[in-house]
């Protein structure tokens, strides 16, 4: 597969979960619009610009997942977006899912997304260490 | 999080991966198209009818990603859909990219995330158990 091919499978897989992504983000801590937009090319590779964060952004902020204030420290005013209560709670439920559906993945034979849940799973391998 | 927020959460997580969904049912074997939508409710809970299936299928199709053939040897004749090598290496580049994604998901606190790679990266514990 060429680097090109691989880039718009990323590009792909990530727009996908961009709600994840943005939420993900602003667990870290609070950022403001293009703040997010760097972030995210600079932690996952791949470029989504104002055309696709900035809907997202209003999306999330009127379910209530996220909410935002105008930062007038700066010469130019921006608004700094947060999670909220919501979405923290949004988050967890969408990190379970996404736990879930890599371990279903997982037993379809993609061997890379293994989780490192094993050890209470297998009580053999505890009592080989206690003994 | 009530039970309808967490199903829309699935639901738009596993819409943003069924590229990833359909070429992983389709490495463990061939499947008509019904058939990759039963499987898709059976495995990951969520239901995507043949208004979304059909036209994916297509699409990754004409990408050269899967083909299929005419099952004759039913009453009612039905293509079956199977992984060209194309598709092989396209879902090893995207299981490889879903990987990257979720570690760096974990790098920013989504503690349930943790692939188990861990034994390769952490030579200390190598050692000691070595001893």
């Amino acid at each position: 597969m060429n680097h090109q091919t691989i880039k718009k499978v990323e590009l792909k897989l990530v727009r996908g979960l961009l709600d994840l992504v943005v939420l993900g983000l602003l667990k870290e801590k609070d950022l403001h619009g293009y703040g997010i937009i760097t972030s995210i090319r600079r932690n996952f590779g791949v470029y989504f610009g104002p055309s696709t964060v900035y809907p997202l952004l209003s999306e999330l902020e009127k379910a209530g997942d996220i909410k935002s204030e105008w930062d007038l420290t700066h010469d130019r005013p921006r608004k700094v977006y947060s999670l909220t209560a919501e979405g923290k709670s949004l988050l967890t439920g969408a990190e379970e899912s996404l736990y879930q559906i890599c371990t279903r993945l997982n037993e379809f034979g993609m061997n890379r997304l293994q989780f490192n849940n094993g050890v209470e799973d297998k009580p053999e391998v505890n009592s080989m260490l206690s003994m």
